[in-house]
């Protein structure tokens, strides 16, 4: 039989306040003490409770004077920490990470050309004037491309798959980390790509941002996998 | 300037050497006691740390004499949590969730053709012989229709997309647990679309499974929104 904890059952209670909206967004929860009192739980279980919906991004404790635990809203941010977590700890390959690309990439495409606003596609030229700087380092290339794919996501303003290209683009990159993967030829092909999906989008012309987007990405997944029979590269354990 | 609590540097260090595989599925961590003299932590510290692995999914802490903190690998439990917590704390639409969904279910189901063993199509045609029971109520006929889905998303055999989709499904269930969304109509045609999709799987025709997957999921979000538009629902806040 399982006993629930006492810092769960508070951590529990406190979630459904914040997620129904009893504490909004920068408010401050109960101080420890009063939470003590009127809960008749030790301090210990209390600030248990605090650190588990901390580390859930529910709140931000901080210390001293003006601190107290600060409510906040979950974001990408935490959706995209226990993706990692899960892809780091059940060691999914990067032929999964590719595919799980090419389902959702393309939707967000077709969205962001229905949905774009003019800040949307500014984001977009931005990247793509950064990535045709051939000098660029490695990791400026990579980190330019993520830049790009996210902005197509965010211009999609559908948040959720937006929090999934975050998520799995910062996986993938840490996948793709390597000169072997990543020759001039490569980023050639995807600055072109990009340059001409972004043109669909600013059309407006959803087929051809979905179509764009599609080949794209599958043609990257090809040539990364290429290179990964051939030197048997695995996705890192680092992100 | 920001100090790092040492319970999380504490459970950063552990989580590391959890998912580089030094602790495997199933071992046990170094006793509290032993943490707190290797450390030179306080047993509060130390007990606060272990906490948060357990929050994360990473360790289940057992109490007793044949108890310690066994370690888990991260499962799709913990990113369906994640993703429910982003959902509820965002207010996220009914038309997003739908809207991912779309994405992420005509790749599902083209994988599922390519993919599927004997054993896939077993969960398939059970969830279909389960729908088609006229007499079930409104619960037993969302939890087979959640049933289906992530059978096919599992056939997909690529982890991370079902993982997002079971996480998607238990939303979406919540969403549109109403008399009004689901009628003998919807039912029916549902239990049809499963059956045309599910022997596209069978017969290994992705290119049909892709395209009567994203015909079935769409015309059920249409009928969905129209319903909701009509009589203003939205997403309850519960899961």
């Amino acid at each position: 039989m399982e006993v629930p904890k006492a810092s769960d059952v508070l951590a529990n209670e406190l979630r459904e306040r914040i997620l129904a909206g009893e504490f909004p967004e920068g408010t401050v929860l109960p101080p420890e003490r009063d939470l003590v009192s009127q809960t008749k739980m030790s301090r210990t279980t209390v600030r248990e409770a605090l650190r588990i919906l901390e580390v859930q991004g529910l709140i931000k404790i901080k210390a001293g004077r003006a601190g107290g635990a600060f409510v906040h809203r979950p974001d990408r941010e935490s959706l995209a920490s226990s993706l990692s977590l899960l892809i780091r700890g059940r060691q999914i390959r990067l032929t999964s990470l590719l595919e799980t690309r090419e389902a959702v990439e393309p939707f967000c495409a077709e969205l962001a050309a229905r949905n774009r606003t003019d800040e949307d596609l500014a984001a977009l030229d931005d990247a793509n004037d950064r990535i045709e700087k051939e000098e660029g380092t490695l990791a400026d290339f990579l980190q330019t491309n993520v830049d790009w794919h996210v902005a197509v996501a965010t211009a999609s303003h559908n948040e959720l798959l937006t929090g999934f290209m975050m998520a799995l683009s910062r996986a993938i990159y840490a996948a793709t980390e390597n000169e072997g993967f990543i020759n001039a030829d490569v980023r050639r092909t995807a600055a072109r790509a990009h340059r001409s999906i972004t043109k669909a989008i600013r059309d407006r012309d959803a087929d051809a941002a979905v179509r764009k987007m599609r080949r794209h990405v599958h043609s990257y997944a090809e040539a990364v996998l290429k290179v990964e029979q051939r030197e048997a590269i695995t996705v890192p354990n680092g992100d």
